[in-house]
């Protein structure tokens, strides 16, 4: 019996292995979110700007070419970073320092309103060749977020920081700091009065889930074979009650690892924690043998999909292959490597 | 060369999955601390008090005895609830509960004190049927954080909140609250101020290595096959800047599904993050078809201490099968079936 047991278990996994393993590149299940290159590129950088309903339909022309144009200026600072022999962190922090100072993106200025009307940011950063890891949640007066998170892996015994304490961290290590008001944007006082005004109506607390989660996130590869990821988010409208989502928790909304992946996502970030989102995309590799793809589309796409949660991640490999899935009609994302760039807005 | 790479990649996995799921039982790689049992019982629990240098030396008998006897009677608590068809989740509750009220544990009262000498909590909560969750980080007026996370986890949108803001979320549930001064003990006001006098020396901030760690935690089997797991803490001595530890991150320090295990954590918290350490646990299992002990023996006794990071774990699948692995030299601990149970302190 015991014997039987094992023999169909080796069987049935060996098969499973061997599907994975060699039929998807090739096969019909593979997503189309994602670009397969065989050789390790010299450099490699990828990007997310947010998940949700994103659609041609309540898009303008305009705020199209403004998001097009923000994507390849990010991909410029981090390719830059990495053609010249700069770390992957280096590559993330520079990007994702300019997607947090653009005000199109919900991270940095531009990050939307907590019920207090104030911005309360989180960011989180992990470094593939060592593991080590830094992030912060609910700070309000350290400009660049995803700064503060690789002072707290750098220069403190310390992962996570929070509140009051993780601003006093910055402000110690010289960071720049802000007042809070520097993160508002009209567009995002409009929506907290919004949303507040709903709530009073109809009593729901949080966002709709048809809104667009707006972190940010990048995950570079830089010449030494190194991956780097980082996350950066205002996280939710109309949150209270210190509410943190998952981008500054490493395994749900940020991983790296050169021995598989760096992952960011982005989403409803209850569920990217309660699936531990990131490290499952990792593990499956791992584990399971399965391609970065295969990996990130199964997460997304399968898994978080039968369990009702909305967003997307970006994810890659140490030999620079990258996905890019989403469940939701659309995602600010693009990828670089030597001589090639991909940006794009909906879905396909 | 494709092909052949599939080929040997899919023999030597193979090979890795038939020994994992064949070999262990009967092996000579079984852990030492651990209880397996073919039949799942009625009900089961395992709860833990704690890792670190813990050896017959450094213990009196009357001190020993009253851990002995504090854990028993937190195992009475638990087990009452099972044996009389309560869930898993209420079973960890009033378990945790009971840990936190004792001022023998790092958790409620008797937790240890900030730099800025307060407590501040942490405390998390999975349910393995739905993979809900819910956590406190940094709390300082509710009695009883385990009861905070629970509050968060079914009465709010969110699976996190952090300090003054999850303190609000608790008081405006009707949770007990308290002043702060209630959680403090002499133990700990000493240990404060002697890790300052130390900082002041030496200039090194927070816990030595061979200190304890005095997370509680626990998991659960109800009669249902439900499995839950949470855990609680006043996190590390001597803390600033707002630190999180692994404690409330789902995922490093708590997690739970019926598919593969409920899992709770005690140890160097900023390793236990960067590793997903309770997520690697239940990843290995539902991936590589490891059982619960091979799973938690392999990340404690291997993975840790490889990377250096100390401390143990519980876990428990839905078979009530246990493992109560770690890499320090004890750690309190104790688990109940029906008819059988076990409490112990140091290393076997």
């Amino acid at each position: 019996m015991r014997k039987n047991t094992c023999l169909s278990l080796f069987l049935s996994l060996a098969m499973l292995v061997f599907m994975n393993a060699c039929e998807s590149p090739s096969g019909q299940n593979q997503p189309t979110s994602t670009a397969e290159t065989q050789e390790a590129p010299e450099y490699a950088i990828v990007i997310h700007g947010g998940a949700g309903t994103i659609t041609k339909a309540n898009m303008t022309p305009e705020k199209e070419a403004a998001y097009n144009q923000a994507l390849n200026e990010a991909l410029d600072i981090g390719e830059e970073v990495l053609k010249n022999g700069g770390s992957a962190l280096e590559a993330v922090e520079k990007t994702i320092m300019y997607l947090e100072d653009n005000p199109l993106f919900n991270a940095g200025k531009g990050a939307v309103l907590t019920n207090a009307e104030t911005c309360e940011l989180d960011a989180s950063i992990m470094d593939g060749s060592d593991q080590n890891a830094g992030a912060v949640a609910g700070v309000k007066y350290v400009k660049n977020p995803i700064r503060a998170a690789i002072a707290v892996m750098k220069n403190s015994p310390h992962v996570m920081m929070a509140g009051t304490g993780a601003d006093q961290f910055a402000l110690e290590q010289g960071l720049d700091t802000v007042p809070n008001e520097y993160f508002y944007t009209e567009r995002r006082l409009e929506a907290i009065r919004k949303a507040k005004a709903r709530e009073e109506k109809t009593g729901m607390i949080g966002q709709r889930h048809d809104e667009k989660y707006g972190t940010v996130g990048c995950v570079a590869l830089d010449k030494n074979g190194n991956l780097a990821a980082g996350t950066s988010t205002g996280g939710m409208t109309n949150k209270r009650w210190g509410r943190i989502g998952d981008s500054p928790i490493i395994g749900a909304g940020t991983y790296a690892d050169n021995a598989t992946c760096g992952v960011s996502c982005t989403g409803h970030g209850e569920y990217f924690i309660r699936y531990t989102v990131a490290a499952d995309v990792a593990h499956r590799m791992a584990y399971l043998g399965e391609s970065v793809e295969e990996a990130a589309n199964f997460v997304i796409n399968k898994k978080l999909v039968e369990k009702g949660g909305s967003g997307g991640l970006i994810a890659m490999d140490a030999k620079g292959n990258v996905a890019m899935p989403f469940n939701t009609e659309g995602m600010y994302r693009g990828y670089a490597r030597p001589g090639e760039r991909v940006v794009k807005i909906y879905g396909e």
